[in-house]
Parts: structure tokens; sequence; C-alpha cells
């Protein structure tokens, strides 16, 4: 390899300090999370496909990253494939000749029915049937060998003739095709069964269905993981990246919004991140608006379209509203929305009257009215609640509050934290009428956000405290005998490991921004005692040991 | 979904117990990981193909996990290979009928100058080649057309005429041919360009090469992250599992071997997991050996047998070395090896006189007898260093110091660290004479261990202190009041969210293990006092809140 390494764009290799930095943010958000009574849970880094795909709409499937069934897999699944089309050419060429009624489709019946077992019969085939479903591999041989072979007349006659390099032939095309097909829903994915996590929420729902009987319920739970996604790479946005999340199911209490809401405040105060803003919305209330507007099959389009009030504007998003189809009188029923001012208790009152005939919308009122309550009544910290019915976010599974969390003002970035209540977190994998609702913190954003404001503890870089210069095999020996103490007592210290030019040695500690140097040469040596380096004001003193330990100790 | 969901083979899920037990043996790790003035890096979890593929043998390459280039990247890379099969096809025709002296190897030098060039003209052909290689593409689809079509008389006929659908179907041919030859040396791995890092020493290489510039050697770094191997699952193998190494690259100081061996002695007695035992042998030791019985060439043979020693004892390892043609008198200029007996120095004299004519030998004991002379000075808090010329791990590598730590007496288990020194770490990548020296904590291995011995903090599960039964709106509103200032004092409280059955809520508190659960009642809430009960012992006192922070807080 002659030109210099590289990672895959979109990832990022982290030196000391950022390890630092982001494990003070993720430390942090941690130990409010265990605080709030929420308990840790690790899952593995991929899943089963099944587990993940379908989960994320068709967008979120393209960007799965699928894992490739490894080492010899391909190579053995090629040839058993291969002798598999051959057989089912070979069956179905006889079925063909020797049939003058030849039935398309009761061969197809039969077929699908039969092949299987012939596929286990085989002594010349083997799959292994935990990872290849047999039924499956079936149906999507016939479908391929139905639509090359038997739609092209030229093809369908080669079959007409019992002979093996035209089945050679037919089968080759037909595994090409397999390939060609792979990712087409036609097509399992035989060649990967497992793919990295996208979230840790599918992952989450999937931990409580296959555990359900050694979880209490609620269960609050909190998990810290990198995810992928083969996501286009841009500023800000990676292929790897940290999620951050809690999340508490079996329970519709909305005590439980409400210590959300606490602990986004607990968090960015530990963090001396002051003036955030969370927002929040209830599902129930654009339902509602939905309802009273008419547009009730159209609550995507028209909560997409208010969503971007902020963007483009009241005019643009009426127009879109118009082009998607809702009416000129509902937009105008919407007309309140747009100039809705005040605080959170004045903005409920325009909501009441705009809402007043929809029962679910009045529901999503008495929701945010007891959670604004609540958290008047406790008071936050240093962040902010805030009403915006055009918080939209995830709606598509998102049944009660909404949350995003924005920086505060005068930070241009996106929102630094999100999540909201789900209905049916876990029926997907089964077990119905499990209510969750959670929170997520944007670690990489909130990095650039204390970064920005300088928010980073000074300390935070530190990490060697002391080095040892070498003078030579003796005097590092004894030099190593007071740093073993020294690092008995939690300081950290070092030797230079070679008897390198003193400029060099100096050189180190200063690139290094390691504080203290100690000298111990033949003549310190011989009295016992350490010549002590401040690299910051250049000062130099000679102390014993134990001065040593109480000037570099906490 | 109807079955109950599961995880891949050989990974696993962590309950908050099990994850509260591995931090705490990582953050151990850690501390001593940085009070010897190791630095963090991470790097990301999967890394380009070339830069793993070829680093571990062959067995090693077959266990690397693959990732499928994602979202319609297939797709469009096979669209775009059948166009360019079905042009190269188109291509070999015309050279076949338009040249009575088709003379094929004249043509293929050409093909592979021209082709590329001719893929990046054509208009409805579009290869990304920043992540496909035209040259080596070109290289493949002759070798797979020339394998295919040319060898085969019925197969080249067909090109004799110009013929579309004759084309297409020697296309599909050499399409699903090049699919069964993936991961062939033959054919290049398009549909895969990156994979899951298989240990932390080739990204840690790799990173090295890459930063070079802003690192100041000696560069001490640790590294604590997960690895993938496609390994046959078993009890105590898994197919992810945490890594914990602290490695030095540049100095070929033996302090530093001397320094880790305490670092091992300084985590496993933090651990208190008294009695390690720390191993330690030198491939320079070995390669005298294997000079001094004439069996150079032979020295994998002769650790490989000499390795099992223990295991299998004298007879069978002599039998073992002559079988791989190591003389008898060879053989038996080892018999002072196998009746090595005595502590480090006596080992060491026995070595001098069997080792007294190889020069590498005897630099080897120079070594050997500076580490432990180290080490006798500087003492070691709980663990044994011992001397163990039989130990050969990861031979392929290591050039000096070869460590391996055993568990205490007593405890069945493999081996719970290991490391050593290798000369050349970088130079797979370009960067030239930087040696290292690196050691390796096996964390699932030392949970086990501490597991067996009872030796985890009796602590470490401990989640949720108090537990705040909810009798309603209005007590439970009470109780956040109160749980909220738990909280900002650090004690980790929660409110039971639903106001759900008494026995309910405190069979939830008693299942969780939390310790404390305070009942506000009517009664309570008027007075503002607490029923506090303790679960262990069943008392239950009332108290003011200030009392409820004192018991709670630590």
């Amino acid at each position: 390899m002659a030109q210099k390494p590289s990672i895959p764009k979109g990832t990022r290799d982290f030196n000391a300090e950022e390890v630092a930095k982001r494990s003070y943010i993720m430390e942090t958000i941690k130990e409010q999370f265990q605080v709030y009574g929420f308990q840790p849970i690790e899952t593995p880094s991929f899943e089963n496909s099944d587990t993940l795909m379908g989960k994320y709409g068709d967008e979120g499937d393209r960007l799965i990253f699928k894992i490739l069934n490894s080492g010899d897999f391909l190579r053995s699944f090629n040839e058993n494939l291969i002798k598999t089309i051959n057989t089912a050419v070979f069956n179905l060429g006889i079925g063909i000749r020797e049939d003058e009624n030849f039935d398309i489709n009761k061969f197809e019946v039969n077929f699908i029915k039969k092949f299987p077992n012939i596929l286990r019969s085989l002594k010349n085939i083997k799959f292994d049937e935990s990872q290849i479903n047999l039924e499956n591999l079936t149906k999507d041989i016939w479908f391929r060998i139905r639509e090359i072979v038997l739609k092209h007349e030229k093809l369908k006659a080669m079959l007409m003739i019992d002979d093996a390099h035209n089945r050679a032939i037919l089968s080759n095309m037909i595994h090409g095709d397999f390939y060609f097909q792979l990712g087409n829903k036609y097509v399992g994915n035989y060649i990967s069964e497992k793919a990295l996590r996208y979230d840790l929420t599918v992952p989450f729902a999937r931990y409580v269905v296959q555990h359900q009987n050694e979880i209490e319920f609620p269960f609050k739970r909190y998990q810290i993981q990198p995810v992928w996604r083969a996501d286009r790479p841009q500023k800000g946005r990676f292929r790897e990246f940290f999620q951050c999340d809690a999340d508490v199911v079996g329970s519709k209490s909305l005590f439980q919004e409400v210590e959300f809401i606490q602990l986004y405040d607990a968090v960015f105060s530990a963090l001396k991140l002051e003036g955030v803003t969370i927002k929040i919305n209830n599902r129930k209330i654009l339902s509602g608006i939905a309802e009273v507007i008419g547009a009730q099959d159209k609550l995507i389009d028209f909560t997409v379209a208010l969503d971007k009030l902020d963007k483009i504007g009241e005019e643009k998003v009426k127009e879109e509203m118009r082009s998607k189809g809702i009416s000129e009188e509902g937009i105008s029923k919407l007309q309140p929305l747009f100039t809705l001012k005040g605080g959170f208790g004045e903005q409920i009152e325009s909501l009441k009257s705009i809402l007043s005939s929809s029962e679910i919308g009045l529901k999503g009122i008495e929701e945010l009215e007891f959670i604004n309550t609540a958290i008047s009544n406790l008071k936050l910290k240093t962040a902010t609640l805030q009403l915006d019915v055009t918080l939209a976010r995830g709606l598509n599974y998102y049944t009660g509050a909404i949350f995003e969390v924005s920086a505060p003002e005068g930070v241009n970035m996106g929102s630094i934290g999100g999540g909201g209540r789900y209905d049916d977190l876990t029926g997907i994998f089964g077990l119905k009428d499990m209510s969750g609702v959670g929170i997520s913190f944007g670690l990489d954003r909130i990095y650039l956000v204390l970064e920005e404001l300088d928010l980073f503890p000074a300390t935070i870089a530190e990490s060697t405290k002391v080095i040892f210069i070498n003078f030579g095999e003796n005097e590092a020996m004894a030099c190593l005998q007071a740093v073993t103490k020294l690092r008995q007592a939690g300081v950290k210290a070092e030797l230079y490991p070679d008897a390198a030019k003193m400029k060099k040695q100096m050189n180190y500690a200063n690139r290094r921004n390691i504080p203290f140097v100690v000298l111990v040469g033949e003549e310190e040596l011989k009295s016992g005692v350490f010549a002590l380096k401040n690299m910051a004001s250049g000062e130099q003193h000679k102390v014993e040991f134990s001065a040593l330990v109480e000037l570099l100790g906490n």
C-alpha cells in the first residue's frame, strides 16, 4: 500500500481531546439519565435484517448498511444456487417436453410446493437451512425462471431439447439475473442477513419484546451507542454517529412527558448550556386542526406545509396547502394559527377556540395544559418550554407529545434533541398496546454548540500531569520508582522512555501540554531530591518526594 | 412478524446489571491507562477493506465482516455491469469476425489497455469512479470472458454471428459467473468496499500513519471499542466483543515492557483480582533456541510444538518435533528446556548455558534480565511475573517481548490478557521502523472471572435509590416536587407514573430492588411529611423533607 491510508467517507477518527470532550457530554447525559431512574441497556451493533427492514420507510431502508454473509458463505451459496437453478430448469424441461397440455400455472403451484423437498433430498446440494429459507428461495427462483425463460420464445425453445449445454446456458442466465435483482423485493436478501442498526428505537422495541418476561414495566431504559446510516455525508452529518436515547415503555402517564422536559433541562443545565428552548406540540392538536379544516386525509401534507412556516412564511405555506388540495375555506379557518402569539397559556386559549369542535383536538389541548401546569409548578432551571403548533417531526409514528430542543438564541444550529410519544412501539414485533415516550440527545450538534460557546471545561484536555526526563538507565530506574508511587497516588505520570537529548524530551513535554517536568540527574539522584519544573511559568524548584506528591496530587 | 424477534448468533443484549458490571471493568482499566499516561483515541467501526484485508492471514480475512455497498448502489452497479459486459462481448465479436488472423493474446493486451476509456466515453454506462476502479473491472471482466466464452467452442461459435440475442445470453452468463466468482481473488470486491474492524491494532497502525504529522512520538494510546469476527460462536467466543488495548509506538526502550507489566498489576489489583500470573517470554529466545538446534527454518513448527508442553507433555511434544523434521540431536539439546525449573533468575541461568552460542538468544536473555531486575526493584502489588519459554502467542508478528496473563490459580479460564513487541507495526501502511509494544485486556473473560470469584462490588447493580408511590394526580404532583429536589441533590429517584394499585407499585419497587419507597397520601400531603419505607427491613417512618435528603443522599 503506497498511498497514505484513509477512512471511509462519513466516518471519523477521534483524537484524545475529542474523545475527552465527547465523553464529557455523554457522561453528563448518562449521569442525569441515572438520576432520573433510567437503566442502561446495550444491544448488538448488527441486528437480523428482518428486525430492521421495513421499519423506516423506503428511504430509511435504503440507508441501512447491510453486512455480507462472511467467509466462504458466498462461494458455497453460489455453488448450491447454480446447481439448484439447473435442477429447476431440468424439471421444467421435463414438464414441458412430456406434458402435451403443459399448463404453466399448474406447474407453478406444484413446483413451489414440491421443490423445497426435492432440494432437501439432493445429495449434491446442501443449503444451511438455518440461514436459507428454501420455500422463499424456491419462489424467488421460480419467479426469475418465469420472467426470463418462459416469456422469451427463443429461450423457451431451448427447453424442448434435453441438452445439458442448453441447460447450463439458461442456468447461468438466471443466476446472473438473480444477482441483478438482489435488493429487489422479489428476491430475498440471501447474501446478507444482518444489518448495522439504523437507530436505537427499533432495537429497543425488539429488546423489549424479546425480553418481556425479564422486564418490569413501566421500563425506563437509556442507551448510548453508535448507529450507522448510508446517508450522503455532509457537514455535521456522518455515516457513524452516537445516539443518546431515554425511553419509558408501558405507561400512558403524562407525568413522563413532564419528567422528560425536566430531564432535558437538567442535562443542558449540567452542561452549562443555558437558554435552550424545549418546543412541544401534540399530534392530537395536528389531527384536530386537520379535522376542523376537513383535511383528515391530508394530515401529512398539511403538517409538512405548516412545518415550513418559519422558513418560507405564511403566504408560501398557504400556497403549498392549496396545491395539495386543501380547501380555501379550510385555510381561512387556519388563519388564527398563523398569528398565534403570546406565551404557552395564551396560545392554548387561541387553540381552544380553533379546536372547539374537535374531540381529539381538545384532548391534545388537555394534555398540553397538564404538562404546562406541571412544569410551571416544578420550574425549569435554565431552559424554556415553548408551545409550537408547527412542530411535526416524526409525525408518522408519534401519537401524542412531540418534542424538539433548539440551541440558545444566536447559535445557528438545527435541533439538538427531540422525541415524543408513540402509542404502539412494540406492535411491529407482536407486543400490542405498549405506549412509549422517549427523547434523544444530538451528541454531535451539542458538541459543536459547546465548542462554539466555549463551554467545555478548561481541564478537559488535561492528560498527563508530569513527565520525568530520562538521563540514562540508572536515573530512569530511580525515576520509575517515583513515577510508580505517584501513579499509586492517582497522579497521571510518565517517564520519557529513552535517554534522548534533553531538548527533544522538553519539546515532547511542551507539545503534549504536560504542565510539569521532573529532572533527576546524577546530582539529584545522590541527594534524593527532584527538580520540578513548571512548564507554564518556567520556574524550577528542588523538592523532596513528599512535596512532589502534594504539589501534583489533586 | 409473528415469531418472537431474536438477535444474530454470537451477539448479545446486555441488561442494566451487565452494562454496569462491564463498565466497572472498563472504567477501572481506563483509569489505570490514564494514570500511566496513555491517551484515548477512537476509530470508525468500519474501515476501507484495503486497510484490513491481507493483514490477518487467510483465516483472519475469512472472518472479517464485509459491508455491502448500500442503497441503490448494487442495482446501479448491476445495470452498468451488464451493459459493460455486453459492450465487451460486442467488441470481442467484431474482433473475431473481422480479423481472419484473430490472436487472442493481442486482443487481450489491446482490450485491457483501451476498454477503460471506452467505458468512460459511453453515455449509457456511468460508473462512479470514486468507487469502481475501471482498470481492475476491465481485467476482471476479460478474465471471465476468456475463461467462459473463449474456452467453450459452442459459446465461441455464438460470437461468429452478429446477433443481439446471442450477445444477451452470453452477457447474462458472464454476469452470473462474475457473481459466482465474487470473493475469488480474480474478481475485485465491487459490491463491498468497507469492513467492520477485526481488531484495534491494524486500525491503530492506520491511525498512526494517517495522522503522523499531528502525533508526538513516542505515542502512548489506549482504545476501548468493539471489534467483530465472523468466528463460529461458542461458549465465551462472540462475534461482537470489546477489546481494551494500550500501545506505545515510536520507542524501543525496555522501560515500556516494564511499565506494561506494572500496568497489568495495577489494573488487576484495582479490580481486586489478586494472584494473577503475568507470563513473559521473548521472541529472540525462541529464535535463539531454533538456531542452537539447527531449526531456524522451522521456528514456527518448533514453537507451536513447544507451546503445547503444558497440555500434551514432554514426550508428545518431542514426537511432534520429530514429525516436523527437527533432528534427534536438536531435540536432545532441548532437554534442559523441558526440565526448566525454579524462579525467573534460575531459569535465566539455565537458558544462558543453552543459548551460549546464539547471539540473538543472548540478546533475548539480556532483555528479560533487564525487565526482571526492574520489576524486582519496583515490586508488583498482587501479580507475579513468570518466565515461560513455551509462550509463543502471536509469533508471526511479535519480535521481542511476549506477554500473557493467566487468572489466579484455581480459576479455569484461558488467558485474560496478552501482548508483546512488534518492531514494524506501521510498515504495512508505509511508515517504516516504528517499533511498538502493547497489551490487551480480555474483557469478557475478566468478567467471567470476577463473577466466579464474586469480586464485583455489591453496590454495582444499585440503580434507583427511592421510588415515590403514586396515589393520584394531586399527591403525585407533590411527590414530583420532592423527587425533583432529590434529583438535584444527586439522588436517583423516581415517581411511579400511574396511580395503580398500591400492591402493584410495591411489587414493582420490590422486583427492581429499589431499597426505599416513599408514600405520600392525603394525610402526609396535608401535614407535609413523607412516609419512608425501608424495603429490606420493612420499617417505615414519617420524616420531613430535609431528613429525606439526608437519609437518601450519599
